[in-house]
C-alpha cells in the first residue's frame, strides 16, 4: 500500500513529524516522499498550491485522497490500517477519553510554542508536567500504551527540548522525552537537520 | 447512559454547540446540564477549575471521564456509542479522508472567526464556498451523509450567518445553512439566547 502514498514535508515541522511517526507506527515505510525547504518557501509553490490551497505542510496523498491536516492524516491512517502495526486508539473508555482529551489539548500546547509568549508557555508546560506526574513513571500520555496522543504531542515535546528546555526543571517531561526518543518510529523520523547539528538554540533554557 | 452524563456549557459558544449536536445525533438526550454565563465568567469559577484547569466550556463528564475539548468529546461519543443513533464516521476511504480533512480545517475556520480579521475570514469563507460548490447541491461537508465534519463545522457556519453574512454573496454556504438548520439535532441545540432575540448583529453583512 505504501507505494501509493506520498508525503510532502518539511524538516523540524511538528505537524509533519506527527504524520511520519504515524506512518512508521502503522508499518507504512517505503512511501514516496519529498522534503521541501520551508526557508525557500517551496510549500508555497504552484505545484503544492494546486493540491493544497492553504499551502501547508504536510501534504499527504493516498491514491486520490489528499489530506493536509496532520491530525486528519493520523486519524485516517489509524482507521484505514486498524489491524496493521501499533494499535493507536485504546479500547478502554477511560484511556480513550484521556487520549482524545490530551490529543486536542496538544493543539494548544503547540500553539503556545509558536506564539513565543514565555509566560503562557510556562503555564502550559507545568500543566503537562502535572499530567505526567499523575500518571506515574514510564507512562505514555494517555496511560500504559503508546497512542495517538503521543503521536501528535511528542513532536512538540521534542521541539521544546531542542530549544533547550531544562529537564531538571521539568523532570517528568524530561523522562517522557527520554523514553520516547528511543522509540523506533521516533528515531526513524527524527528531523534530519537536527541530526546534522545536534545542538539546538537555547531560547527556552531559562523558563 | 445519558443520566451518567453532565454537560457544562455556554449559550452561543460554537465548541459547546458541537458537543450538543453530537449528543443529539447519538440519541443521548436526557443528560444533566448546566448553562453557565460566559458574561459572568462562571466558567472561571472554582467549581469548574477543579475539574478543568483551563476553565473552558464545554466541560463534559461521563461517569469518571472528564473531557473539555469539543473535538475530543465528539470523537469519544462516536466511539463509545458507535451503533447508536447516527453513524458519524463514514466507511468509505474517500469520504472518510474528506471528513477528517474538513474537520481539522474547521479549526482554522473557527479561529478566523475569532480574530475578526475580515480579510482572512473572507479568504476562508471563499474556500468553504468552493468546497460546497464542488460537492453539489444538498451535500454535506464530506459528501452525501451527515458526519462529524458537519457536527464540528456547522456551529461556525451558524455563527457567521447570525452575524449577518449575506447568503447572496455566499450562496452555497447559505444553502448548507438552510439545509442543516432544520435538522432535529441542530434545532434542539440552537443557542437559547439566539431564540430569545432572533436578530443578531450585522457585523459580517458587508464581507
Amino acid at each position: 500500500m505504501a507505494k501509493y502514498m506520498t508525503l510532502l514535508w518539511g524538516s523540524g515541522s511538528p505537524p509533519c513529524w506527527r504524520v511520519m511517526i504515524a506512518l512508521e507506527e502503522k508499518n507504512l515505510q517505503g512511501y514516496n516522499q519529498k522534503l521541501l525547504s520551508l526557508e525557500k518557501l517551496e510549500h508555497k509553490s504552484k505545484e503544492l498550491l494546486a493540491i493544497n490551497p492553504r499551502g501547508q505542510l504536510p501534504t499527504f496523498k493516498h491514491g486520490d485522497n489528499v489530506l493536509s491536516e496532520s491530525y486528519a492524516v493520523c486519524f485516517y491512517l489509524e482507521s484505514q490500517f486498524k489491524s496493521q502495526g501499533t494499535k493507536l486508539i485504546p479500547d478502554g473508555p477511560a484511556e480513550q477519553a484521556l487520549m482524545y482529551q490530551r490529543m486536542f489539548e496538544g493543539l494548544t500546547f503547540y500553539e503556545k510554542l509558536n506564539v513565543r509568549n514565555k509566560e503562557a508557555l510556562v503555564t502550559e508546560l507545568r500543566l503537562w508536567e502535572g499530567y505526567l506526574q499523575k500518571l506515574g513513571s514510564g507512562s505514555y500520555l494517555a496511560g500504559p500504551s503508546f497512542t495517538l496522543a503521543d503521536v501528535v504531542v511528542f513532536p512538540t515535546v521534542g521541539t521544546v527540548f531542542r530549544f533547550g528546555l531544562s529537564p531538571e526543571r521539568y523532570p517528568k517531561l524530561g523522562e517522557y522525552h527520554n523514553l520516547l526518543k528511543e522509540r523506533p518510529s521516533i528515531r526513524a523520523s527524527w528531523p534530519p537537520h537536527w541530526l546534522e547539528s545536534p545542538k539546538g538554540l537555547d531560547t527556552l533554557k531559562d523558563i
